[in-house]
């Protein structure tokens, strides 16, 4: 088992206040801010470390799979979009995250890559993470 | 409802392949790799961000719930750490994830502080996210 660890501070209420995120040791630190999460401003967003990471490991876990059929892949490439507003049960939520993703996968059948997207898409670690927001996927096999 | 987008791509297969990850419209690029994930290389990690999401949206909310009962904090820092490994029913999981925070909350009881704690811990978007593991929280109030 291994242990991952970030941190953040926060000074003040939410919409005057401010804070900064630091990701493990150091690899990013940075402002985040009302502004920067809720409205789009300069800084950071905890909901854009949430989208990198499916992202990040979405591409990793479909290229195990598909390396491990025996179909080592030229590039996986993943956009994770992730969907933050109101919750109808109070407060703020993500409720969706949709997973785009383009391979560049030598000598694989449509059929077969489709089955092994959907398997690590199951599978990845942090799909496994995210059990409060649906999850879509479309993937598109591009040689 | 407010979409938050990030990207990876991953070339090659799972141990001797790499990728770069890209957070937001760029607030943070670099690569990440096997090493870097697994085994405390230098480079990017899933969990690294997952756990600076959780951090930075539990600091925020707890500073948000404290304000909004009168109590405007000076300061509050939290640490995530996600424990990552095998997972017994097959592949890799995030297990846990332990929220330790300590805050500067002028002229508030630590009764009070611990229910805001617990209830922030609740109500927090990146928690409602994180299903699939345990979350525990441990509280500290300084002042």
């Amino acid at each position: 088992m291994t242990e991952l660890r970030s941190s953040a501070e926060w000074r003040g209420d939410l919409k005057s206040g401010s804070g900064t995120m630091r990701v493990g040791g150091g690899v990013w630190e940075g402002v985040y801010s009302f502004p920067s999460r809720f409205e789009g401003a300069d800084g950071g967003s905890p909901e854009e470390f949430v989208a990198a990471a499916h992202a990040g490991c979405y591409s990793m876990a479909f290229s195990n799979t598909l390396a491990s059929a025996g179909h080592v892949p030229t590039s996986v490439r993943t956009t994770a979009t992730v969907h933050f507003g109101p919750d109808p049960a109070g407060g703020f939520h993500i409720s969706r995250i949709d997973l785009v993703v383009e391979a560049d996968v030598p000598g694989i059948d449509t059929a077969a890559f489709l089955d092994h997207a959907e398997e690590a898409k199951v599978g990845c670690p942090i799909s496994k993470l995210y059990k409060g927001a649906e999850i879509t996927l479309a993937a598109t096999l591009l040689s």
